[in-house]
């Protein structure tokens, strides 16, 4: 073998080393942490304790939430312990004498356009969202080629336990997007869609259904798109700051960050969905065919895109979701003309839509609560769910899935 | 919709703005780079531009190949251009003040234990491993269970074209592994192995077959699961340096970096492949049985345990290859006794081992060379094959997959 009786050596003493002084008592490394690493931590009482090696640097703060100065140690480690966090997934970043960059010691995540930090405060019941002794489906990476968009697409597709050996099943299918500045794997990798979906179905709570999980960003080849790149320039450009990820809770005081949206959003989306996603899904996999078998919901973007979709294209959907995002008509939202008047005779929208889903955390404040209102007192039915005590972060979005998936099918 | 006329004459105006100076003249932004970002980019000579935001530093650094000082600009930007690179993917990460982290314009990817930072340096001739007009296979999120770590695990499994559409035909089984301080995901999204095979199935260079490409770490319940850790940790630790992760080229002068193997290194792994993974991807996919239909190969550490794990049970495989790693034997190399004597009888190996493959690049000295010389001298056929040109990097791997894969049930 390669490694010497030295070398071995060497790596047990540091093994044993890192072992003694690795860990503040009672601090747990966060599940998302890179195999090993000690910090970010949480406490019992959801503190979290970071650590960041910048020997040279003058100052770091960890970004979540706001700024938070780390202390410089002795042994040139800057270390800093922050207040309770609410539970859940949270983005963050650190900064080094004003670099803004990605802690080396979590995984990576796409959000906010970038690849940024995360820590997972652990929920005490989120056995929903992890892997358990049930059958398990598949998430599958598929290719295919968009007309509308004139470039080749990927998109991910959970197919449920057993796709494969009940070959004459067919199934329902819903289409669920991320939000701003995420991409076609936040659903999967961010949301545990995938468990959360399995552990749903082995409890006999939702009907086995596919789960297509594409990218929101659609440009037609003369259009612009920017979907990303303004965040993007601009992150790179600014001196200033870089905006927290669209997932991430502003600082107290400060308002949530609000993506900018391109001229063209939505639009492109919808009918490259209609046009090429939907006709390659139901092409390569035995679904059930027509609006009763088909549902739509995303988070934040996604949900505005959703509503966009499917309340302009009721004859193809009728199941509709919205996580934290929803329809941009709540202040001045009129029945008679939002969405082109498709609320207009609620009668005949409850008939058709089977579902209208809002989802929100409780620490989003009450916009979506009172969408959900103004629909009951136009006689719109739907189904409002709050998360408590969760702001606009993927933990919410968990929930909202998890709660919406039941309903689906029916 | 949530945007107004102002906010979007502002992002309207940053766009033009960025686009105004974003590049420099024939720079080319590398193609993993995050969306819209125009730094690192690459000239047709090679050379590589790299931007940093890191407004109150002192000191900033690119680490490719040794470290590269930028230059802080008057608008507080750092900037450099670094000498021609050799083609292929290449790891590298940025130092601020000291501290090694990712750089925040490319995507993210796991090496060296952590997520850091990637260009692509084109290669001409890389059509192989990009998405073409082909028709594309899937590759499958797959977790199960271990009795052997007594853990869920992860694997994905690329299914070839049609798979589902052609209910009755099976399928041989390549077991692909990665290399050190990587994991599951080193083969499909540094390696395109996807694209490679949907590629060579289109060119009926191929057989089509399963690639299953799991993650080569198990340690049994009592074992200690350092493979990543000791790095992890060591890492996190030093004050001096980060390891620059195993692909990623020394500095003139220096030697490539090395792995620390855990003592229980490839043995479990090997029981947990023939207990656990072998059995459940037979039990999951339409496979074909026997040794004929099992090929393993992997790259650098993970063709030291493909040796280890074939040359173990050449009951079960027929096929082998090492990608810039095979058998720890190469110095004191006696056929007669490496690998418990299985070389010994030349005729009865070469009977039974259909291929032996050893691949490496050119700038990675004469190790494997030789000891494919060897071979030969010793009677024991073997393949040799040279990535002209590049070193201990992805290039070197998907070239080596490429050459492979034709060769294999042949």
């Amino acid at each position: 073998m390669l490694v010497s009786a030295s070398m071995k050596l060497v790596i047990l003493t540091l093994l044993v080393c890192g072992i003694g002084f690795s860990q503040p008592e009672g601090c747990i490394p966060s599940s998302l942490n890179i195999p090993g690493a000690p910090y970010p931590c949480v406490y019992a009482d959801r503190r979290v304790a970071f650590r960041v090696n910048a020997p040279d640097a003058q100052k770091v703060q960890v970004r979540l939430g706001g700024g938070h100065d780390l202390t410089r140690g002795s042994d040139g480690l800057w270390t800093g312990t922050i207040p309770p966090q609410v539970i859940g997934f949270h983005y963050y970043t650190i900064s080094i004498d004003g670099a803004i960059v990605a802690d080396p010691a979590t995984r990576s995540f796409f959000g906010g356009g970038w690849w940024n930090s995360a820590i997972e405060v652990p929920e005490t019941d989120g056995g929903y969202y992890t892997a358990k002794d049930v059958p398990h489906g598949e998430v599958r990476q598929r290719w295919y080629f968009s007309t509308v968009t004139g470039k080749w697409r990927r998109c991910y597709v959970y197919t449920p336990p057993n796709y494969d050996a009940s070959a004459k099943s067919r199934y329902p299918v819903l289409y669920l997007l991320h939000g701003w500045g995420e991409n076609e794997h936040g659903w999967h990798v961010q949301g545990h869609a995938d468990l959360i979906m399995d552990n749903l179905i082995a409890a006999g709570k939702a009907k086995p259904m596919l789960v297509v999980m594409d990218n929101l960003n659609a440009a037609r080849p003369h259009e612009d798109a920017s979907l990303y790149n303004a965040r993007s320039i601009i992150a790179r450009r600014s001196l200033a700051d870089v905006p927290p990820p669209i997932g991430a809770r502003p600082a107290p005081g400060q308002a949530a960050p609000r993506p900018a949206f391109p001229a063209n959003f939505g639009e492109t989306f919808t009918a490259m969905l209609l046009t090429d996603l939907i006709p390659m899904v139901e092409k390569t996999y035995r679904t059930l065919p027509g609006r009763a078998n088909r549902a739509m919901a995303g988070l934040s973007m996604g949900g505005m895109q959703s509503f966009q979709t499917v309340l302009g294209n009721i004859d193809k959907f009728a199941y509709l979701g919205g996580f934290s995002g929803s329809s941009g008509g709540r202040g001045g939202f009129d029945p008679k003309t939002a969405h082109k008047g498709v609320f207009a005779d609620a009668a005949a929208f409850n008939k058709q839509m089977k579902l209208l889903f809002l989802g929100i955390g409780t620490a989003e404040g009450p916009g979506t609560k009172n969408f959900s209102e103004q629909l009951t007192k136009a006689g719109i039915q739907n189904v409002y769910f709050e998360s408590e005590g969760t702001a606009h972060e993927w933990l919410t979005w968990r929930r909202c899935l998890n709660d919406f998936v039941p309903r689906l099918f029916r």
